[in-house]
Order: C-alpha cells, then structure tokens, then sequence
C-alpha cells in the first residue's frame, strides 16, 4: 500500500485515482474545483480529495494526470517542497486545440513537456508513461488483445523506472519498455498524432500498438 | 508491369528499385552519382539509372527515396512536367542530422515534409508510406512476425491510395491502414523520434508495429 496523489480530476485522473484505490492504495485527488468530484467521490468514499498542494503533500508518489497546457502551472500550485524527492508519474500530452482539429503540440521536436517538468523540478523523478493509451486502457490494459500490447517508461532515473513498471504490472500491463532517458519522453509525445489519426482510422480509442520483432 | 522511376540512390531508394525489378517492373533510379550505383548496377543488370528528370520521365509512378532534407530540391530537378498526373509515393522522412543524435525533424508538428511536397506539385498525387521501418522491411515485411504489422498510407487520392496499397502488398506486406489525407503525413513523420528510440532499446531496426484491438 503507498499514498498516491492524482493531480488532475479529469478523464485520466479519475481513472487512475479509482485503479489505485481498487488496489487497497491511499488515494488523493487533486483539483482546482472539487465540486466537479461530487459524482466520483459519490462512488469512491475512500478516495480523498485535496487541493494540488495538498495532494503532492500527501503522495509518497504522484501522478500528473493535468491537462498537458496546466501543467507546469499545477505543479508549481502543488509547491516544489511537496514534490522533491519523489517519482512524478507523468501522463500528460502537450495537446494544443486552439488551432482546431486534430490538435498540434505546445512543445515537440527538440523539447518535451516531459523535459520541461524535469528540468523545472531538477529534485523530482520524472517518469514519462501511459499518455500513449486512453485512459481506460491505462488502467485495463487487459482489454485490449489480453494485454499483448506496449507501454512505454522514459526517465533519468532507473529505480524510479521499476518503481512505475511495478506499479503499471499491477494495472495489468505485461509488456513495458524503458525507451531511455528523459529525452525519449519527445518520442511518446510525438507519437500523439498518430495514435489520433488511428483513433480516427478505426473508430475507437480502445487500441494500442504491439512492438513486432 | 509498370514503369517505375525511384528518386534516390541511398539504402531505401535502392531496395525499392531492386525489390521493384525483382517483382517485373521496369525500373529506372535517379541519381546525383551515377558512380554510387555500380556495385548496386552490377547485380542488378536490368536496373537503368538515369538524372533526376530522366528517371521522372521514365516512371508511371515514381517513388521519393531521396533524404528528406533534399526531397524538394530533388523534386524540382525531377520537374514538374514530368511528374504530373502521376503517383508519387513519398517514402522520406525530414530527419535533422544538424543538432547532433538522436535526430530531429525539419518540419513537424503543424506540418509536415509529404504536405509540403503536396503542396510544392499540386498536380502530384502524393501517397506518404513505408517511413515508419527500415529499407529491409520496406520490401520484405513478411521477415518481421511472418508480416503481421502494419504500415500506413496518407494522401488526397483514394485511387493513389489504392494503387500504392497493391504495390505494398505484391512486397509481402499484410495489413496496410488508410490514416486519411495528406496531414496525416504529420503522424507517421513524428512516429520517427519514438521509431528511433525504440530502435536503441530493441538493438535492431528489424522490428515495426502492429496495431491490437
């Protein structure tokens, strides 16, 4: 059992917050506006809600489950002291809607929002994971193909690395490749467009790729 | 049998020409260097070479192997008169070897090389293909998983599109997936940087993806 704090009250981060819980973990979410939690909180009495600060604060581990264009504005609301130290699981995609459809990238190419969060908060472990997947098959992988599909893991840090392959094992994930340091987080960002021209291709977000060797 | 012409005399542009002769087709390559090809000359005595305007005047279809730093450039010396009404498949991805490994790209994001060669020849019917694995598996996909994975096409030309799926499947390939127009070149250009990390944590180029539902 570990505290685990969720930043991010959306799609991602209920979905994560209510896995962990299943899991017998100490779950608090974190969010600007807990109202919008009235109807998950309804049916996850166990789970806590809390402001970011709060959230980082109670979190051994933490999740960034914000919108990609909040959040290094969240993570800095959640307060360096609260997140030094500590693995941030980072699922968040740099998704710019304000030049329409499909969305384009806020960072990409030679820079990574993934990068950016390491670089702003040097005395975090920054782990890159699951923004390649929807957020039900972050959590069910098993779904999807009985789970033979991949997930990826980007870091500086290699115990980290195992620490969230452990953690994603228990979600259900059987196949997980550390893809390198920090700067691979470019990689599974980037692979965005894609994954929504496929989205688009097969009419459903209930897919994944498996690596064919 | 068709008439093929293949821009680009580097790795791709001669496993496409030699994996288009052995199929039957009658295939010129267009080179810079017509020196560059005498090993590739020797083995492959059906092969033509010729410059750039001549292989384009040569080819029903022609095939953009060039680097895609050069792609354009290429193009024009190709020449607009003998490359339209015709299918281009575009297999080059517009790598930036300037800032140093692992590459980035010349254009990404809210655009992409295929657009811009689309956009460059608007009487081209610009099919993007095959730039997600390696010249190897381009030609000879049933060497990876007996061919179970998957390679995409992009364009405007459902017909185009037709065309270069038969093409992909008389080299072995199985599953080819329609991405939709010319943008969504964006997503298989910018699977390059996770296509490449993912080459260093497989230690081979020999792999590609398979999408699992």
């Amino acid at each position: 059992m570990m505290k685990a704090g969720v930043l991010g009250s959306g799609t991602v981060g209920q979905a994560i917050s209510a896995r962990l819980a299943e899991l017998g973990h100490d779950v608090m979410i974190g969010t600007r506006d807990p109202n919008k939690l009235s109807e998950w909180q309804a049916s996850h009495k166990e789970g806590k809600i809390g402001s970011f600060a709060e959230t980082a604060g109670h979190g051994e581990i933490i999740f960034n489950a914000t919108n990609g264009a909040a959040s290094l504005d969240v993570l800095n609301m959640a307060g360096e002291s609260n997140l030094n130290g500590k693995v941030l699981v980072d699922i968040s995609n740099p998704l710019d809607f304000s030049k329409g459809m499909p969305p384009s990238l806020l960072v990409s190419n030679t820079d990574s929002l993934g990068e950016q969060i390491q670089e702003a908060f040097p005395q975090v472990k920054v782990v890159k994971t699951l923004n390649t997947v929807t957020a039900n098959i972050m959590v069910y992988p098993r779904q999807v193909a009985n789970g033979d599909h991949h997930v990826f893991v980007s870091g500086n840090d290699a115990q980290a690395k195992e620490q969230v392959t452990d953690i994603l094992k228990s979600f259900g994930w059987i196949h997980v490749l550390d893809l390198g340091d920090i700067t691979s987080a470019r990689g599974v960002e980037m692979y965005l467009p894609i994954w929504l021209r496929l989205w688009g291709a097969l009419g459903t977000g209930m897919f994944n790729v498996k690596i064919m060797k």
